[in-house]
């Protein structure tokens, strides 16, 4: 399977084609063709037959792509045919949301670690969980080798943790801090900002 | 200033420059360049200028941007420099956690309108605001001349609740059911989907 030189926009879509392959089968349909999934999801069929011609054969012109197998294949070229131990960083009103927001857990996306500053949560329990202390950061990336850190700590705080994280090891970073990261070029970082597509929306509106 | 001829692309990069100004506005800084620009951001400084070219001339070769200048006038094309008025859509957990989240009221979205059809959940007090049967969609959208949805409801039913509330005039969805939704092409929808941002960073794991 080619991983480097596919372009990282096509690697974008990959989620979108996941999504849209878990519902259909979820529907209790078991094949599905480029054309059905590009009216779906709003992108050009060809596109798609492309977009997945980077990583092999997955379907035989006429008859279509089987949506198990299909989907079985993505989630193996995404590499979340597995579980993932993910850590949290700052436990505020937006790191408490996210730690129940089911969706991470459901996709295999397990938060197993949390962390604050504040004294007053430092050892609370949440879910069979300790929050504990940015002190403890180092240690505990470390011994249950988390490479993936959700960051929810204030805007100001951001970057200086984002570092720490960098240091410890952490590979990749959901950044739902509303500041832009200044990671190296080995580092991926995502941006959850709901307000930026608001705003992009009420462009559109007068 | 022109609107419809601009690529939806270059809107969409519009936010990330407004909250980069907004940003350093709040440090303090007065001036800026298409480079810092760029810097902060990891986008060409080229691109930066020509996006901005669309609009208008917003600085002087050599001298470059006035940040609280140039921010007015974003936020004017993106139509934020005004207060909008949101309903929200699906009052679960997840709507309980967007209600919350301080992001949308502080950046002039305001939810004023929250909807959910669980019986034990309508007619409930939350911050002033009435949880109502989706039942008052039409009355009350249209009273408050509401144009934005946040919508959080469950996937199997998005759909059906995205086409009552285009029926009802809302222009605008920012949807966090896990489902693409099919709308009119006059209508904008954005998605917020953590997990997939998630699923895409770890293609780049190993």
């Amino acid at each position: 399977m080619a991983t480097n030189d596919v372009p990282d926009i096509v690697i974008g879509r990959l989620p979108i084609y996941l999504r849209a392959l878990t519902l259909l089968q979820e529907a209790g349909q078991e094949i599905t063709s480029s054309h059905e999934l590009g009216d779906r999801l709003g992108i050009g069929s060809a596109q798609i037959r492309k977009d997945l011609s980077h990583f092999g054969e997955f379907g035989k012109q006429g008859t279509g792509y089987e949506i198990s197998y299909l989907r079985e294949q993505i989630a193996k070229i995404l590499h979340v045919d597995r579980d993932w131990t993910v850590a949290l960083v700052g436990f505020g009103d937006l790191g408490q949301a996210i730690l129940h927001y089911g969706g991470f857990h459901r996709q295999g996306f397990h938060i197993e670690a949390i962390f604050d500053n504040d004294p007053e949560k430092i050892g609370q329990q949440i879910e069979g969980k300790t929050v504990r202390s940015l002190d403890n950061l180092a240690k505990v990336i470390s011994a249950q080798n988390i490479r993936i850190a959700i960051l929810a700590v204030p805007a100001g705080a951001a970057q200086e943790v984002a570092n720490t994280l960098i240091e410890m090891g952490i590979k990749a970073i959901l950044n739902y801090a509303p500041i832009t990261l200044s990671v190296p070029g080995n580092i991926q970082v995502q941006y959850v900002d709901p307000v930026m597509h608001l705003q992009r929306m009420a462009y559109y509106l007068e």
